[in-house]
């Protein structure tokens, strides 16, 4: 008996499944929500429910898009020619902050982990071959990861793509920029050696 | 310009509100609910809104309830004459998993604090009054915070309730059980020393 009302179980409950969100956390969000008006309170849950039932996702790129296709690939100013393929929405999100790249997306939902069972079929992976046999491309840059499901998603669509004669790149894995040498871990190390360029 | 869809930058937004979530942690928690199916996020959402839409604050004790007067107050094995006074509804329930106490408790819903404007008016002490005019009442317990704003509050309503012949006591504090002596700070210990008991 913890003498919790039912409904503020049953909120504390579903707090709790948000993750990073232990119950004790989950108990200072509950009292927090119960203090606030009801009306920041349905703005707090309207914006969940509409969110989800108003967010698709591009049925050109997989990115979360409310206008289907989404703003980048309807955009005439960025190349066709020119995928960079990520795990995720958040990814595009990432490198959208760079401002630089004028190229379009590809989002896999996901990554090929045969440990997890899952293969290439169930990664939003078909779109990509379907929108490179209709579409001249000159590159795909893939930006999964440096996992080891992340590089073995990217082999397996090189290995996919470069007998079709497309150019096919992985993104630069090294020591980040504003770090220290000293602090970087051997297997970076070891990419920053691999990637090493001329000067 | 972040790119992000309308609803997403809505949620994300209103996500951030919530007490100890910054940006980021706010957009982690967005793309998980978008991740979820339509049924959680409704049960997620309608559980803060039946909360925050059913959960009253009883009329005798103002703790938190679905039933008004609540669990605690319309239990007849609580004794009525027995009142332990809490800043929250938070405290309540951690009192109750003490398992031990049986008498009723009274929330303050905040404490007196002239820095922040809050005096005696501003909390829920008019209808402890009104309480302790219409029943007897052996014995009130102040349970507030050991903070400075807790202690002002346990000395006001002593000194407003001493002189009407009603016991007034306050919850000892002191270096808590299986923490060590050497890391107690200095208040702590004070307080220790200074509720002594002979063995």
């Amino acid at each position: 008996m913890r003498d919790y009302p039912r409904q503020l179980e049953i909120l504390i409950n579903e707090l709790s499944k948000l993750p990073g969100v232990g119950e004790k956390s989950a108990q200072r969000l509950a009292f927090h929500i119960l203090d606030k008006d009801e009306k920041q309170v349905e703005a707090l849950a309207d914006s969940m429910l509409n969110a989800k039932r108003q967010l698709r996702h591009c049925s050109i790129c997989g990115n979360l898009t409310d206008s289907d296709p989404c703003k980048i690939c309807s955009d005439p100013g960025r190349r066709k020619d020119l995928i960079c393929v990520v795990e995720t929405p958040r990814d595009v999100m990432a490198m959208e902050r760079i401002r630089d790249y004028n190229g379009t997306y590809h989002v896999l939902h996901g990554v090929i982990s045969p440990m997890e069972g899952i293969g290439p079929e169930d990664i939003n992976l078909k779109s990509l071959i379907k929108r490179l046999q209709t579409n001249d491309c000159e590159e795909v840059i893939i930006a999964t990861n440096p996992t080891i499901q992340g590089e073995a998603t990217a082999m397996y669509i090189s290995k996919l793509l470069k007998p079709a004669g497309i150019k096919v790149s992985r993104i630069a894995h090294g020591v980040p920029v504003g770090s220290d040498l000293e602090f970087a871990d051997e297997v970076t190390l070891l990419k920053s050696f691999e990637g090493r360029r001329e000067l």
